[in-house]
C-alpha cells in the first residue's frame, strides 16, 4: 500500500483551491489526512469561517471511519439518524454526513487517505475535493 | 454467575471472523466485553475503517448499559430519538443503537458479557456475532 | 510501506501472553495499534484489571504518537513533567509515559505500528511486548 | 490591525520547513494559527509522529491564549505546575508549555496570529518557526 506524502496531499491542497477560485466558490477550507485520519496538509482562504477547519477535517475522518465518502454517510444519516446522532458522539466529534469528504484510493484501489472541503454547498465542495485528488494522480472515491 | 474467561471471548471472535468469511460479509471488526463492559478481545480484519473498533464496542456496550441487544435498542431510538441522542451524551459516546451487538448469557440465563460486529449490514454483523457466542457454547440475547 | 496485518498482529497478541506465561507474569491485557493509532488485535487475560485496556492502548498509541517507545517517553516526562501532563490532555488520555509500549519496525525500518502491554512491572510488560514483535518477524523499538 | 492572510500563513509553513530541511532536523509538523486560535494552514512532513498536529497547533494556541510565546510558558510551568496542569484542562487539552510557539506581530506589534512546531528540539523547531515568520516579513515574538 502506498502512504500518501506531503508531496501529494500539497498537489492535493493546491488544486482543490485553484478549482475553487476558477469556478467562483465561497472561502474554502481543505484538509487532507493520510489513511490514519491525521492531519497532513491544510488551507483554509480568507474570510473562511472559523468552524471550517473542523467541518473539513471531520467531512474526511468520517470518510475514513466508515470507509465510504461523506455524500454517501450524508444519505445514511437520512435513514438512520439516531445512529448518527450516535456516532458523532463516539467519534468524539470528528464525524458529519455531509458531501465534500472524499476517500483518496491508490492505484491498487487501497484507501491512503481522505480530502475534506468545507465553504460553500457541499456538492461544489466535492468537486474541488475530487479535483485536487485528480492533479495528484490518485482516484477520488465520493462514496 | 459464571466469569467470561479469555479463552471463551477468543472463541467468540474467532468463530464470528469465521463466519463472515463463509459468509463473503465486508472487513468486519468484533469486540467481545465482559459484564462490567471492559474490553476482553478483539480483532479488526484488514481493510475495516478506523471508527469499526469504537462502533463494535459501542454496539456491546449499549447492550450490555441497557440490558437489551443493540437491535431492540435501534427499535426503541426510532421511538425515541431525544432519549437515546442523550443517552449517546450520558455514556460519553460508548453506546450505539444498531443491531450486531448481542448479548452473551450463561447457562443460568445471567448476562456473562456481549459481542459487537461491525462492518457490513447490521444483520450480518448481528448473524456473525451470535454465530461467535453459540460456538463458545453460550447463549446469545440479539434483544 | 508495509502495512501491519490482522494476521502480524495475532501472532503478536499470541506470542507476547505465551511470553508472559513462560516468565510467569501477572494477568496482561496487550493491545496492537497499526501506524495510525486504531486497534488491530487485543486480548485481556482473565484478571487483568478493567483500567489494563486503556493502558495497554495508551502505552502503544503514545509510541505513535510522539515517534518513540514509551520507555523513552518516561525518561522525558521525568525531564519535563509539564509537558507531559499537556501532552495527556491535548491526546485526550491516549498517552502514557511508562515502559512497555514498542514500536513495530518493517524491514525497512518504517513505523508500521506499536504494541502496549500491561500488567506487570513495566519493564517485564515491555519484554513481552519485544518478544510478540520478534515473533511476528518484525522489528521491535523500545525506543 | 492586520489580519494574517493565507498568503503570508502559506509563506511562514514552507520557509520554516525549508529551514528545517537546510539545518537537517527531524521530520517536522508546522501550523500558523491567526489571532482568534483558528488553523489558517498545516503541513506534516512524512514520518512526522501522528500527535505531532496536535501538539504543534497547542504551540501556537497557548501562546495565543497566553499573550507570550511558549518558550515562556514553559519557564512559568516550571515554576508553577499545578496552574499549568489547570491551564490544559481549562483549555481541554489546546496548550502545551515548550518552546516552538511563537507569536506573530506586525509592523504595530500587534499580534495577528501564532506559529507553532513540533518534531525536533524545542529549540530547534523555535528556530524554524521564526524564521518562517521573518520570511512572511513579520516580526516574531518567541516570548
Amino acid at each position: 500500500m502506498e502512504t500518501l506524502s506531503l508531496n501529494q496531499a500539497t498537489t492535493i491542497v493546491d488544486a482543490a483551491l485553484a478549482t475553487a477560485r476558477e469556478s467562483a466558490c465561497a472561502p474554502l477550507s481543505v484538509a487532507v489526512l493520510d489513511a490514519g485520519g491525521h492531519l497532513v496538509a491544510f488551507k483554509r482562504e480568507d474570510n473562511s469561517g472559523i468552524l471550517r477547519p473542523q467541518i473539513a477535517q471531520a467531512k474526511a475522518w468520517g470518510a475514513l471511519g466508515m470507509g465510504i465518502g461523506s455524500r454517501a454517510l450524508a444519505q445514511r444519516a437520512e435513514a438512520a439518524p439516531a445512529f448518527f446522532a450516535a456516532l458523532t458522539d463516539i467519534s468524539a466529534g470528528r464525524i458529519v454526513p455531509v458531501a465534500g469528504g472524499v476517500l483518496i484510493r491508490d492505484s491498487d484501489d487501497h484507501v491512503i487517505g481522505a480530502v475534506g472541503v468545507s465553504g460553500d454547498h457541499p456538492e461544489k465542495d466535492e468537486v474541488c475535493a475530487a479535483a485536487g485528488i485528480a492533479r495528484a494522480g490518485l482516484k477520488a472515491d465520493v462514496g
